[in-house]
């Protein structure tokens, strides 16, 4: 597998997760409600999620239209995320994905609202209501994709993880609460990607085990990654602003262990993913060996 | 029936409602996070969204497990709202349910993340990890409620309806703007609630037409005692700010149609709703034909 295969590959999946996004978050939507969310979703961002999503799913050759839903879906939970923590009670954060914040640009109330929306419509996109009330195995999945996001996205996921975040500025955690912390923060959602994925076609559980595994390595190699690249990136790369965590005296892998320790650490993550994926057995394991190797390669 | 059947059944519902609500909004979640959320959900409101899936459940001989999952969905949904809408950036108020506001007691950014695992909890809890894979019509029920709840929340449901209440401060609306906006608001979850609660049974295609024309009625009808009560009630019967509305020059039915003229409309509203009720046809109209005079003769 070629670096420029895996980018013709990549570019052609978000280009239909771009044109998937643009049809379901609709400039229409009342009171600006619609540009808020456009403006914190559409193009921006390296669309890891969604690329997992549609690696996974190819990896165990499943069904193509719910899996480009689930890729939006989880995208959105995302993006949402990201509108809540940059505003002043969380982050406070002025810059991202090179652009001014949301609530910087459409006021904290809109942006606190379009956040909620996205949440929400994360869960419209899982449950088209074109599905037919007999098509029992269809709205089967939805529920079970409902069921990985809503879990990887609340009180023991996403929500949970920034709760520890914030309350963890200025004291020193020890590496299995950083762990712990990161598992919830980024890591469940980012192995929700792969295991929404895999849903979408069929697997043993032994397979799905494994996906699982690889899913939680990457999902803590990516943090360890983005611990190292706030102290050794400008924030021009970066998009957002560098330094932050450094400043706001916020535990990370880097001051935790050191850069050349958190480095260390990154490959070790992206070797037990790579382990992990081949002992999947999946039929296409090709995109998410090259997507774990992404993860820790990248450079903002 | 009576006004005591109808509280014996109510608090026989409640209690259920408060005890399933009590085992999985669970203290343990990380960083206060679960203690946010239970002050935010616990032990308050009138839980006129639980009861209005309960009855519509029973009314369709509904399976009692997942309708009663679906009621603490619907609360879920709606407490959260309460959290977020009552922060600085949006209705900046301070009591609710008669006790300091979630931000108030647990600072804004444990507000809006309690919020936020809020919303995903309200899905976890519709889609239960126990649900065996191939029990496919447990699943599809489960996703029908996912559809109908988040498509109540959303964009073109509550949090749109939130962003045209936030646009409207100071603006006069006509009534067609101002229904438009209350349908959203509030509207679209009491209507969903009752829908839910149908879905967990058997109906026609007509008794879920008639069932979602009650509860638009309803729904409504709510929305203009709310705005009559708010200039008729003080804040300690409430358990809320009084006057706001006016305070903060918000449209509202009675500065639309006059005190005389929105009670008329509320009895209207509740004339509607119970000649939909019937003409649903559905077995055991008991407890929703209460409801919607509940709605209408409610003293806070």
């Amino acid at each position: 597998m070629t670096r420029l295969a895996f980018d013709a590959w990549a570019g052609e999946q978000l280009a239909r997760v771009e044109a998937q996004l643009d049809a379901l978050v609709l400039a229409d939507a009342p009171a600006g409600l619609g540009d808020a969310m456009r403006y914190g979703v559409l193009d921006g961002g390296k669309r890891l999620r969604p690329l997992l999503v549609l690696a996974a799913a190819q990896a165990v050759q499943g069904e193509c239209a719910i899996a480009l839903r689930a890729a939006c879906a989880v995208e959105l939970i995302h993006a949402y995320s990201l509108i809540h923590d940059d505003m002043p009670c969380m982050d406070n954060d002025v810059l991202r994905r090179g652009k001014p914040t949301v609530h910087v640009q459409y006021g904290e109330a809109r942006a606190m609202l379009a956040g909620d929306a996205m949440q929400a419509l994360a869960f419209e996109v899982l449950t088209p209501s074109d599905t037919p009330a007999d098509d029992l195995p269809s709205l089967a999945l939805q529920a079970r994709l409902c069921s990985l996001l809503a879990r990887a996205s609340g009180v023991f996921g996403m929500a949970g993880g920034q709760a520890i975040d914030l309350a963890s500025v200025g004291h020193q955690l020890d590496e299995q609460s950083l762990q712990d912390m990161h598992r919830r923060k980024t890591g469940a959602l980012l192995q929700a990607s792969v295991l929404m994925g895999a849903a979408c076609g069929r697997t043993t559980p032994a397979a799905w085990a494994a996906l699982a595994d690889y899913g939680a390595a990457i999902g803590l190699a990516f943090q360890v990654v983005d611990d190292i690249l706030d102290v050794t990136q400008a924030s021009d790369v970066l998009g957002k602003t560098a330094g932050k965590d450094a400043d706001q005296n916020k535990p990370t892998y880097v001051s935790l262990l050191g850069l050349e320790g958190a480095r260390a650490r990154a490959v070790e993550l992206h070797g037990r993913a790579r382990v992990a994926l081949e002992a999947s057995g999946v039929p296409d394991q090709r995109w998410l060996a090259m997507l774990a190797d992404r993860v820790v390669d990248r450079e903002s």
